[in-house]
């Protein structure tokens, strides 16, 4: 598996393995260890977690999976979010969906995480949403501190557009390490709207969230949804792909900025698309003609 | 009063007069004066000010006022601003209104603010607003000969976008210390497209016109004017707010940038709401809680 | 006639004279000899071209009247562009409209360009689009290479917005000398959305496509179109204009950017209405008359 170093002492398999939807698939922690060590075993060694995932329960759920064979923990990167505080059960004193960047919070969210997962360190904390109410000297702060304590390795952010990096990274002593992004061929508005030029312009490589769109792809009626099935279904055949995500994949895989897609499955077959499109070769033709059906527009 | 620092040499105070609607007050000059005392009393010291406003008419104003005790003048910040020009019988050379960022009009305006206002210095000088005529070259030279002058100690702009800001800032050998821009709960477009982001990535307090809407959160029938007050009257009981302007300023106040609203009102009750509003504490809940129904729906 | 600096070593003739439409006017090279060298005595010395203008065949024509005269070449400046590819029967290897920046194609372009100019260097080489599919490491590859081997002294770009600009320019060790952006008093765009703030922070001048808006000023029927004509032909009176097209040469003119106009015709008479425009003096009001009818509101 193609690696992409995000900094001199880390990088991150090119495929990332989410765990957005882990409580979901109902896995007892067997299940879920297996899943971590075919995972492993296909090259995926970076695993996407967020405090609130699962309605702040799949951190844990991975912890306890990791618990049963703790050795691994070397061998994998874990990257973990904090920032966004959502009304839950397990949150009783959230009385509103709201982001906290406060340095109370960032601490107190990773010491959570780092019991959820039961590890010593995370390997990237992102900030999950840009905060418009951020104190960025604080988490400036809070980042520093977390740092010196080993408790966090590197810093990197999620869903920040170019004024907000900028903004967050000038508070910081040390490099953002990478912007998580919604990237998609069906979703085009971080290539529109400068973001990916940022991530080039900073030297990070993106991670991308719902790289196949959140199936809405395979499923919606929309008029563009159906001509882009068609295009992709094509190009498939032309470069010997087995199904369309392979070549949604492959879209964001053959990228320039070294995009790194997030898959959020618990099925290994649904996970090896994605590490098939790997071989695959999209020529700058093909990434065109997929671009172009999504903006259903030819190019200026 | 809680004051903000601007420069090593310069401070503001959290509360800022405004006087764009000084001759509308229809007040004597010792009423005015008697206005300035007040506020130099609870704590405002910075007046902001334009040479258009009142038509040309509120500096000249202010600043007989003000000869009538001119001891006060070091006590004070004077903020004024340049770079409009209206059609006006006052201005009958003025055929269209447009924007003059010419050195000549800057220097010529600078003058002709400190003969109205009746002191020899100007604290900082705002072009008003971004022309899109600007040559910024000429804009640098007016600033460093009202500088070496002593006319003008610092500069900044209102109403810039990142690009502007950026922009004009490039041609200057000293930074320009704030950007005054519309800031309030009802109009939130200065948070939402970088405007406050590049504020706090260049360290500088915006100063905020209109933090209460011009008053239309408390007219507009409007479904979102009528949501915003049902919550603002909410959260100002529990805070202990005594009205709904209160929690307004808060609102911004509050925020981590720094805001400093400018109240533009001639009767204290109305500027002691402000003030009182220093002293109230908004919860990030309570401050996401006003974003939310501003926004018209839940954060991402 | 006026000059450009771009860098140390590098002039514009201030209004430049634009081939893309060079096949159309069905000309013999003593023709199209004919029109250069009356560029030339008028002080046009800079020549606009695009690999892709009249489908890859105008660079030729140029270069087949060129051969007439090799000598004229020292005397004049010669821009092209590459990076986008057409469907077309002189392409027949292109199946889809798509942008090419990789290092192949830029190297292949200009090599083609040069030997179809019939010369051994272009003056500046342009990136015709932003390239969604952009690897800047490799388009850095190639500038390096062509520079070094003397086929093109220096780079720039078209249409490029900010954050695009930053991003290419930071992979580069030597600046991007222009950028050739659509600018007229018909399409504001680039002077709103902050891309002629971009050419003044960077200290380069726009090179202005389409500066007569294609004409479409002149045919429209759309109320702002015929609006804008009035106020022109107003203007024209009141500042000595023959025709209207010189008041929209003077309005770029007139701009601090030191905009350079690229007038694409094969009359003198036409290219002499922009030269014209060099001594019309347009005042401030009458710049923003033109820019308040073709905004169709009065500024803020």
């Amino acid at each position: 598996m193609q690696r992409v170093e995000l900094t001199e002492d880390l990088s991150f398999s090119r495929i990332i393995h989410g765990l957005w939807r882990l409580t979901e698939w109902n896995m007892s922690n067997e299940e879920v260890l297996t899943l971590i060590e075919d995972c492993l075993k296909a090259g995926i060694t970076t695993f996407d977690h967020a405090d609130i995932y699962g309605n702040y329960t799949c951190e844990k759920k991975f912890g306890d999976a990791l618990a049963l064979k703790p050795e691994l923990r070397k061998e994998m990167e874990i990257v973990t979010k904090c920032g966004i505080k959502l009304v839950s059960s397990n949150r009783p004193q959230h009385s509103i969906k709201s982001y906290d960047t406060s340095k109370e919070h960032i601490i107190a969210s990773v010491n959570q995480s780092l019991q959820n997962l039961q590890t010593d360190y995370i390997d990237v904390l992102l900030i999950h949403r840009p905060d418009p109410f951020m104190d960025p000297a604080k988490v400036a702060e809070a980042f520093t501190q977390l740092k010196i304590e080993g408790k966090v390795r590197h810093f990197g952010v999620s869903n920040f557009k170019r004024s907000q990096f900028k903004m967050l990274q000038s508070y910081l002593d040390f490099p953002l390490i990478t912007n998580q992004i919604e990237l998609s061929a069906y979703q085009l508005e971080n290539f529109e709207d400068g973001t990916v030029d940022l991530c080039q312009e900073e030297r990070i490589a993106p991670m991308a969230w719902s790289p196949l769109a959140g199936g809405s792809i395979f499923s919606s009626n929309e008029e563009r949804a159906k001509n882009l099935r068609i295009t992709l279904e094509k190009i498939a055949g032309e470069i010997g792909a087995t199904a369309i995500d392979e070549v949604l994949y492959a879209w964001l895989l053959s990228h320039p900025a070294n995009i790194m897609p997030i898959v959020g499955s618990g099925k290994m077959n649904r996970i090896e698309s994605a590490i098939r499109a790997l071989d695959l070769s999209l020529s700058r033709d093909q990434w065109f003609e997929i671009l172009q059906v999504a903006m259903e527009r030819e190019i200026a």
